[in-house]
């Protein structure tokens, strides 16, 4: 059987827990495969809003040859776009990666390692700007593959990139039963799920309540 | 601003993760709002494989008041079906609950506690059967509202019921942004996310991958 596949999912205070958790569940199907929950400390980080945490099982120092990396996104990325342990990991791990991906603003943290130079990426809306300030070509689509390199945008996206690297780590019809199992058969209620379709005011609208969550956050 | 709205989300040993946190990452963006995590002792749960632990924050002995309940699934929910401290509190809790709600094999649990007698309901596809057994009418849907009581199917269905959650709690455009801040514009890749556009192939495949996901939690 040989070494089983290790996926690694990158947890920090701030995290959205849908963007972590929506890729974890496809990919913890994998057959042969350990998922492993990475931070600084192992233990215990608090989302955005501080309400749920989740429990990461190993620090940066014990996973040093990660077969998947995940990196999700959520108020608390800025702080990591300082955290030099953080970026050296990244660019460390990501040497013998099969792959490395990220949902929403954990693109971020992949631009800020150097991950996405030359290439292009996407991000969550409300974060799009941010990326390609830091000089990302930003590509439209839920699911972004350069290579080995993957994005997705906001947190339902991370379902389908779960789907894709399941595909891509063993095959379609493996896939297609995570697919299932997820039962992703998905009937938006408002077909309001992206800037184009909301219009810019519902957009601005949601901007303001993004940037109150930030404040509250803040608080936290 | 009179009390809080307070969302109660269960968790257990064994809970499916997404289950939870597909209709948690909506409903925290409530106004006015506070979401707790409730389960027999305050801390750690792991999910069905056991990768991922997600941390309760009350008992349920100390959330007795809650407006909307949340009961996800996941393969640790059969022993929940027997564990009469959870099953008096979901009757007590939803004598004043505004809305009471389950992700996939969640219903099963809202089914004992009695709370389905006469009502349809829905779960995920591969607990229909279940469900039927005990004397549900199952019905078509990823999600199911019968008046206050709300089930959904597989946990990516979640997200949907968590937005109508918003919707009914609050209103049409509040809702809306949620939507679009999830960015919920979903694009399935493989447009197997039910059991008939899967068909009874796939489907024998996926259910086959669910007991041996099934086995190794009982392992663990």
């Amino acid at each position: 059987m040989g070494r089983k596949l290790q996926v690694a999912v990158v947890l920090f205070d701030g995290v959205s827990a849908l963007d972590a958790t929506a890729p974890y569940e496809c990919l913890q199907l994998l057959p042969n495969t350990e998922v492993v929950f990475v931070s600084h400390t192992v233990g215990a980080h608090k989302d955005a809003l501080g309400y749920l945490s989740l429990n990461s099982t190993h620090t940066f120092h014990e996973v040093s040859l990660p077969d998947i990396v995940i990196v999700p996104g959520g108020l608390g990325i800025k702080k990591l776009l300082k955290d030099l342990v953080v970026l050296d990991w990244l660019q460390q791990v990501n040497d013998t990666t099969l792959f490395t991906a990220s949902v929403g603003s954990g693109s971020l943290l992949l631009a800020e390692a150097g991950l996405l130079t030359g290439l292009s990426a996407t991000t969550h809306w409300a974060a799009l700007e941010a990326l390609e300030k830091q000089g990302v070509k930003v590509a439209k689509g839920r699911v972004v593959q350069q290579g080995k390199i993957i994005t997705a945008a906001g947190p339902t996206s991370g379902i389908e990139m779960g789907i894709l690297l399941a595909s891509l780590a063993t095959n379609k019809d493996f896939a297609k039963s995570v697919e299932l199992i997820l039962e992703y058969d998905p009937q938006p209620p408002f077909n309001t799920g992206s800037t184009t379709k909301a219009g810019a005011e519902l957009t601005a609208k949601a901007t303001t309540m993004l940037y109150a969550n930030e404040l509250k956050a803040s608080n936290l």
